[in-house]
């Protein structure tokens, strides 16, 4: 099992440290790693996502799963947040999602405006903020100026700032495609080298019949999924990783996901449909199961 | 009938639930479903609106519309409130719209720029403010970053706050369009995502040429209007929904309209050209029998 | 006769209402119209169109003819306002301009910059300040958005709002033009929206050959060339118009637009090229046949 | 002779005529005309200017050239200024350049972004500011923007402002050129119409292969070199006239354009390539040359 | 050899006359010369650099070779330096990089877009600041702009600002690539016009089978390396020239290329992957060897 970071040896502002000893040591697993649930998919997919569990519409339906099930905190927009926070206040912690987009135009200048801002986390007594940042996009300029601004903000507020570091837009796909190791890799030092206290990043995939776009020395590199994962972890040096569970597997893959993570050294996971495209038994069940692999991985 | 959001369930700051306060149970039908009449065409499509009623050019036929036929509010753009509201000062609550645009130039790369701000709300004694969002329209990263800060604004002022939520754009044309299930869906999640007091929709057509080319699931789903506008509302969560008229439609149409709508637990209705193309003797008839409906419909 | 719009019957702040008062009653013709004469043409069409009478090339013949010719006002850019006004402080009251551009690229997406500020305005003692928005140009995000800021400054400071409303982009052109009554229509109601005080028109002109590209129910309407004035000023409602001149033309005709304009119920003209390319003496007698007729037509 | 430009017949603010009395009369000529001294090739060329005398690459023989040469001025980019003014303070008065360009990408859409502010030029002691308008580029509404709100800091600070008005762009190119009469005459004009103090503006020429291009009524106009200026000069009214030399020519023609110009009524010279490119004492002597006719245009 | 220029003949303000002397005297070779050690490579590369000495992935490997190696700074992205400079606080001087990009779009408009302010340079207790600058970039507009601003927070904060000047963009491919002699040599320039405190440059290569591209009369200039270096060092001017590595290169290469700069007169050096792909002795060894030379160049 790879070292993973302590909250302790890392030099941070008081507002933050408070707010991720919270996050990390208070709510959810409680021993240094973070179960997230996120519910931004709504505005990113649309409402395409509740068909296989309509309950999951209702945002009511996250939030009991998040108390219930013990998460170490939920990811809302402005509007979700302002809305239905009122039963869970203090229950669950709220990580505020600062910028997002609806997938009806192309993807091929990714680019996620900001949606609200850190004084809106502030005001509704967030734990934390993400931002989508696409890696690689065209519109990078404006993606990493608007990143910058809202990184200031957290330092000047002591809110702990979590990248959702997405490989995206057209040159990403002629060189190997937004899975590939060689992406995930790069979006986890860009996640480092700008400022993130934390990245959540996918695990990356090995697809022979792109491999020979990757560039050198990727194009030859064949590692398996821990190894990739461990390589990843490794680029995102002293920013702590949070493994996304994108699409909805078998029951299988996803703990086996969940073991070969935190093997790997990751802090924390946060699996939104996986989880609540189940319907409340199950989903409690499944969380019940990964905090129990999460429980050997404290810090 | 479904079960409709109540003002008193909601978390909000006193200046919004005073202002909804008044809009939903001071005017209008007072039992907290909303009439409201729009007249922004002017600057929407031009004058050519109003040669089917040619007393409509002027704003005072729809403000004494407005007052006689007891409507909870109505909606100008910045010229038109400084101009004519002076002798229906608080007796026709004032929406004030913040953007709009021309439809010269095409709508492939739909957006609406500010025209005035929250501030010109609150200095025209306006009870809420409208807004065009663009859902999906390529423009959506100035639309998205325009209406956050309109949104923070109205919180800081305490002005509620509606979401025209418009699937528009070159790409949605390639999904369907945009008065299809899928469209209408996605925009009322968009609405309740990004932070709307409320949302003005379209009542989702199906149209069975354009049904394979909607994403999944959509493109096998067909429901009947009143199923397709109650899964609408539910999209919108605790966004409270105002279902809009869209061009003139016969009495007996707009009448089953209103009563779908009201069944499926819309907030109220925005009727433009289908009240004021109206000479105002029949305006006003119309305008009765649909209070009447409503009247059943209370919270 | 249409009934004019009376400054008496306006809402308006008091520092609007008393530069109003000044242009109106107390320059010019004095009877609540307004005779304006433009000279913006160097920036706009370069020195080209002092050709035509070489001494209008100095914007002191221009500010002669208007302290002679008792004109309500001079429209000028900032440069011309700062360098020429010295000899005519108080004399002849300023409107200054705040925006334009050069003819030399292409109209297709047309826009027009701000120069000058309304502080600007108030620093050299203005009392009316102008900008031009082109209507329907695909640059109109931009130019509603400056004209929004450029509005909200003026009712800051009381200063008077003209709109040079002017059709224009190449959308317009694929719909009839931009001197059709569909474009002058629309761009009178707009500015009305928009929230000017005064709108700056051409003449719509009818033209057979490009009836059939105007949207419906224009494309069947043949209005005599009154009607047509009639119908914009009705568009433009509670926001006073002026009539522009355009091009040189005869005197016949330039006589008869002025009755056909007054008849209309405009509020007044803003003629530049027809005045100022004739020599002093003949500008002179046709200022004082001009305003023989618009003092028939006093409020 | 045409007569000149007297600053005593200016309205300015304290400022600006503190500052240019000290340029016209204090320093260089000292007789109301000026000479200055551009050293901005180093940005606007790169070092392919130095070549013909590499000496000329240090700053500091420029500034040698105008203190011994008795200049009105030197004209820097911030750089410069900082790094190369500590000997010359007092002696030799600075021109602040505030925007610039390279040349290597297209002239096509051609714009100088800003390079410092007008706060700079007073916190280095500079007598005047310059600015490069690209008249008639696509991007003069960037451009047109960026100058008035220099233009602005000018008023605010009583720094006098000049403006390098070059016409540009793709479009220029189809009427005739940027060297065309019909292209200077129009860019004095603009720079008058915006406010500048002062204009720099290179001498027309006439191109006979190009004058079918030319707008109306240029196409038909053949003036005679002196002429031409005169009508420049005219076009640029109370903003008074440097001109510039552009690429070093012969020593007949240079004095001959000085000459013309004078004689045409501009304010002074702005030689840059055609001093320094010389070396030194090459230079003090066409200094002096040129001084000496100078001379005999005082007012 | 040539005469490299002293701090103590430059006007500087106090801030960054304290931070240079420190950088120059008190850290690093200590003689007025500079050894610094980039590590911003994660951003603009990805991890791929670090593959030919893994070690160097994490950055605290960088910084204790800097330590050890007596370095005169590293230069880290702000989220390096966030996590990283800890242990090393106050002996090791911080370079804070305040703009960068991935390289997956194309280069053809490079930008990059601001990653820091100075103001964060300040919080961390940085000595300098580094910007990277596109020469000739078809972006350059928006690069010099906030290059412009980054300068004057510099002068208001004491901060020296390192100028990376890479020739870039689709122009400088067309005009002889951007390595030549013609790209650095007007990058150089461009450094000192626009305020540069230092420039990192390339060293300027020869390519025959480009050597027609390049303007006049470079494409018929061929100098040997170290002249060519004698005129870049020439062309910056007072900005103080700091040679960059590049990719690896042989040992005896870089030895050279480290005599051949010192010679022609710059300041110092930056290598980074030509340091860090080593292994720690071998590394220590090289900066060694490199240092031996740099003493030979004190001021």
């Amino acid at each position: 099992m790879k070292k993973k970071i302590k909250l302790s040896e890392l030099d941070l502002c008081p507002g933050k440290r408070i707010r991720l000893h919270r996050l990390l040591y208070k709510y959810g697993p409680g021993n240094g790693t973070l179960l997230l649930l996120p519910i931004d998919q709504g505005l990113e997919h649309g409402p395409v996502d509740f068909f296989a569990n309509p309950d999951s519409a209702d945002p009511g339906f996250q939030l009991k799963l998040a108390k219930e099930g013990g998460y170490s905190g939920i990811v809302f927009h402005v509007g979700l947040a302002e809305k239905y926070m009122r039963e869970f206040a203090g229950e669950v912690p709220l990580i505020l999602k600062l910028n997002g987009k609806t997938n009806i135009p192309s993807d091929d200048y990714a680019f996620s405006p900001q949606t609200a801002s850190v004084e809106d986390a502030v005001r509704l007594g967030a734990d934390a903020v993400g931002y989508t940042l696409y890696v690689g996009s065209p519109a990078q300029d404006e993606d990493m100026r608007q990143f910058a601004e809202i990184r200031e903000d957290c330092e000047a507020y002591g809110m702990p700032l979590i990248m959702w570091a997405y490989p995206r837009g057209e040159a990403i796909e002629t060189k190997g495609g937004k899975e590939s190791l060689y992406a995930v890799d790069y979006a986890a030092r860009v996640a480092c080298e700008l400022g993130a206290d934390l990245v959540k990043l996918t695990f990356p995939k090995y697809d022979e019949s792109k491999a020979k776009d990757l560039p050198k020395p990727y194009n030859e590199l064949k590692l398996k999924p821990q190894e990739a994962m461990e390589k990843v972890v490794r680029s995102a040096g002293k920013t702590m990783v949070l493994v996304s569970g994108g699409g909805k597997m078998s029951d299988e893959d996803l703990l086996e996901k969940v073991k070969f993570s935190m093997e790997a050294g990751v802090t924390g996971l946060i699996f939104g449909r996986n989880m609540w495209q189940r319907d409340s038994d199950q989903a409690l069940k499944m969380t019940e199961k990964i905090k129990r692999i999460m429980s050997e991985y404290g810090t």
